[in-house]
C-alpha cells in the first residue's frame, strides 16, 4: 500500500510539473503578447511632439536643453538661415535684428 | 499508514507551492524582460514623424488637430514669422498674400 | 484506505490546479502591468528627435531616407518655400542659389 502511494506520487509529480510549466509558458506568452499589442498603441498615443518658440536679439538663438530646432525665423523678412551644433538657429542676412527658433522634442502629454 | 500519507502531503504541498511560485516568478520575469527589449525597438520602429503642409491666403494658417507647426513659409519671399498658440503660423511682413505651415505629429506608419 | 487516498487526490488535484492558474494569472497580470508602466517611460525616454541639415545648389534639396523635412531655408534671403512629395524642400524665389532642408526622424539616442 505504502509503495503504491509513493509510486503514484512519483509518477504524478514530474508529469504534473512539466504540464504546469507548459501551461505557465503559454499563459505568460499570450498575456505578454496581448500586453505588447496594447503597449505599442498606448505608448505611442502618449508620445507627442512638444514644441516651443524661443527668440533673441541678434542673429543667433539656441533651443533649450533636449529640444531640437526644426525651423528658424529671422527679422527683416530674411529666410536664409542655418543650424549650428544641432541646437542654434543662425540668420544669415546682414544686420539681423532678431532670430527665432522653433524647438521641439518628444515627450509625454 | 493514513497518518503517514497525510504527513507526506502536508509537507509536500507547501514546499511545492513555494517552489512553483519561484519558478513562475522567474519565468515571468525572464519573459517580460525579453518582451520589453523587443518592444522598445519594435515600438520605436513603428513610430514615425507624420507631416503635412497646409497653406491659406492671408497671414495666418492653422495646423490640423494633433499636428504641431515645425516651421512656416510666407508669400512675397518673407522669412519673418512666429507661431501663435502652438498651432498657427503667422507671417509678419506687411500685405502677405499666402502663409504655409509645415505640420507634424508622431504616429504609426 | 486505498480508496480514501485516491478520493483525496481526486479532490485535491483539480481544485489545486484551478487555484494555481488563478495565482499564475494574477502574478502575470501584476508583473506585466508593472513592466508596462516602466516600459512607457523607458521607451519614450530613449525616443529622440534626430535631425540634420542638408543643402544643395539650386532650388531643390531632398532629405535622406527616413527623414522628413520640418522646415526649409533659401538663399537670397527668401522665405517662400514648399515641400514636395513629403521629402523635398523647394524654394520659390526666382534664381535661387541654394536651398537647405532641416530633416528629422524619430530614433534612439
Amino acid at each position: 500500500m505504502k509503495a503504491a502511494v509513493f509510486l503514484l506520487l512519483a509518477l504524478l509529480v514530474p508529469a504534473w510539473h512539466a504540464g504546469a510549466q507548459c501551461i505557465i509558458d503559454n499563459v505568460v506568452d499570450l498575456k505578454v503578447q496581448a500586453a505588447i499589442s496594447s503597449i505599442v498603441s498606448t505608448t505611442l498615443a502618449k508620445a507627442k511632439l512638444l514644441c516651443q518658440d524661443v527668440s533673441a536679439r541678434g542673429a543667433l538663438v539656441t533651443c533649450p536643453t533636449d529640444y531640437k530646432p526644426t525651423g528658424c525665423a529671422c527679422g527683416m523678412g530674411c529666410g536664409s538661415w542655418d543650424i549650428r551644433s544641432d541646437s542654434t538657429c543662425h540668420c544669415q542676412c546682414g544686420g539681423i535684428d532678431w532670430t527665432a527658433a522653433r524647438c521641439c522634442k518628444i515627450g509625454l502629454q
